[in-house]
């Protein structure tokens, strides 16, 4: 695990849009990468996708969702990709083949799928307050959980209603790679800012790996990158 | 995860011994190896030992252990190591000065040392009917530790005291990578056979990951080769 | 470059077995190899054939013809993969959907379908005692050269009929990986044994790098390694 | 090889950096790069000094001078270091000991110091109008050369002469790593701008391999990118 302190957000974005753009041209052949949607990642794919968007040299990069909430609508693409294609994929130009969206009808193939594509070659994380990753929340999943389908019932059920402006869309699950799938990309990056992060990334680098505290186990990942701002840093000696 | 299942010890013991030439020979510059002692190996480094020692293409080649039972008599080398010495590191003719001695006075500085040394590129593992690997017991150390050392009180002191004659040489603590340490290991091959193991196996492939079965957390690792013959792979699926 | 001395063929043959198979395991994803026919590396082909053959830990293996000599006979396989198949392909039972033969139909898209591909991960190579190797002979390709069509006329058909019963048969070119495509991939491993290769090893090892010998380009590569006997080597210093 | 396009200097200064930067952070353990003075890469380090200088994530990365122009007066420190450390080493911060010097003392253990040490991560390379990289100007190395001393007479001796004020201080020789040396690092990064190197880049990337045009070797180099604007790339076709 290697942590990287930077001052601020602009640093954070600029730091990880070059440690992207570095790792996609370190491989001549196809480069498989897996991005989060969110917050945090904004101000790294507002950098990312001009420079992706202009220059034919990263046309070998292959993207992958790693967690969808599907609608009760069979028309809605769902949650992440939606927002992916809004922060990222659309701005960045991306050609919908080099786009491959993890499904509820394709995920029990999907870890199979991205071994004959020659496995990821690195994902982008964010972490939430409580710990979660992708769709790892706590109580979901299992460490030893690949591409899995969570039900989603009562809290559940509201926290994903969030995204959801009628209640009649809300699905009853999720899809997400769990930790082992993740565990199994070539490299992780982990990206967080500010205060509310802190006790989340003291989980991930100091603290026990605990199912309760689902992102405590990518410290165990031999390529692991942090990358935080003094703020979400507050709580970590190294 | 690579699972590859052999008809027999021989085989094991063969197709062992050229992942770990190839491995070696994979690269030009130093090369770190962790191995284990024990009764599993015996046959692999029967295998190696002529072949390393007769050519010196192998001498990039750099050997740790990692984990050592020392004695309270200060001039005894140590069980893992005079095992290792044994069962390998003399048979192959491994100069001292490629051998990188972890002990009970410099086992704080070993993940350092290490990183400053390039990391490990690879370690050959046993499993313990109990799932222990390393000095990784049931109960002793925690997934996120790196190397420490154990307090060997009561029923541990009982287990480590069967490597000694003399029951006043037992030590009251030992040394070991932790499941931390082992994880940041480019490379991990773990070896297994017969019955006894099944089990053990079981829980390393298929099972939960819990601290209770310390090898369950290896299957997170993006690098991990498990070999096992027929006997220790009944329980196991893929 | 890594040169290896070995005392005997026996050796010779085991050595490069343990390194490719070693190398093979070393991937998880699929693995593209390129191999040669002839007669050096006969006593490799029994060795790793039934090692191949009753594990399908090596079922991502991928495999691929560097040269061909086809015939005026449309029913013809080539020479090459004619020779391949008896060698190494068929006791080693390799399945033909994963053997990729280059031919005179598909060589001018032979490179782009490598990349595409994934690259080659390794070639091992033989060496003439006119220091050619692949289709790669003095004075018929150049070192900038992909994968081409080599026009055999007087001298160079006369080479390449002896590998033909009926001259009638013989065809008026071949075809080759030339020097940049072999250059291109990832791991270059070639075998020598005999007094009779001694100059050539020794134009590849420590001559000056021209055309004329078309091996001693391969001194550039920066994953290079020569597995030769005492004979073979004699001329050497290093 | 891979060949980017970018629309002009400034896209150059940040693509270059930020593949520099990102491949630095690939490694965990030691890095090792050699880099290039001259006027090319001058922006490449006005980008690249103020983000290595204020972050510590980079100071697992020890610089190499590729070449040398010594000087009579053995109180200079040569023509290479010294632009080195005013166009990035003391912009960025770089610790001393971080900093290994070729010198005409050290140049004959320079290949095998540099084997000690892991091998050259990656060199960036900057390409002269007569296809010269590092010290090897037409007419002076050979493809197979190692790091060497170069006799500087007549105009070789004038044209090194330009970097002095007092031709009473110019030497009579230069160092520099040769071709062998070069191509045996990991990843080479090669930077053009300008019409004036459009034929310099033609060699390079479609012209014949010729010990003429020295920096015609490197397109054999299986990780070899080329950055160029669009006025350098005006005679290529790929």
């Amino acid at each position: 695990m290697k942590i990287i302190r930077v001052a601020n957000k602009k640093e954070l974005n600029e730091l990880t849009g070059e440690m992207l753009i570095g790792s996609m041209l370190s491989k001549q052949t196809r480069y498989n990468l897996s991005i989060t949607a969110g917050n945090t990642p904004k101000g790294v794919y507002e950098y990312l996708a001009p420079r992706i968007k202009r220059n034919s040299a990263f046309d070998h990069v292959h993207y992958y969702n790693f967690d969808e909430i599907p609608s009760t609508d069979p028309n809605f693409i769902g949650v992440t990709m939606r927002d992916l294609k809004k922060l990222y994929l659309d701005p960045a130009g991306i050609d919908s083949k080099r786009i491959h969206h993890l499904t509820s009808e394709n995920f029990e193939n999907h870890d199979h799928n991205l071994l004959l594509a020659g496995g990821l070659d690195a994902m982008l994380l964010g972490i939430g307050k409580d710990g979660h990753y992708c769709g790892n929340l706590p109580g979901t999943t299992n460490f030893a959980d690949q591409t899995v389908k969570v039900e989603a019932k009562g809290a559940l059920k509201d926290l994903i209603g969030r995204h959801f402006s009628d209640p009649l869309l809300v699905p009853d699950y999720w899809i997400t790679m769990g930790p082992k799938s993740v565990m199994n990309a070539r490299k992780l990056i982990l990206i967080a800012t500010g205060t509310e992060k802190a006790d989340a990334i003291w989980h991930l680098v100091d603290g026990p790996v605990e199912n309760k505290y689902p992102s405590s186990i990518l410290k165990l990942h031999p390529d692991l990158t942090v990358i935080v701002d003094e703020e979400a840093a507050e709580r970590i000696n190294n």
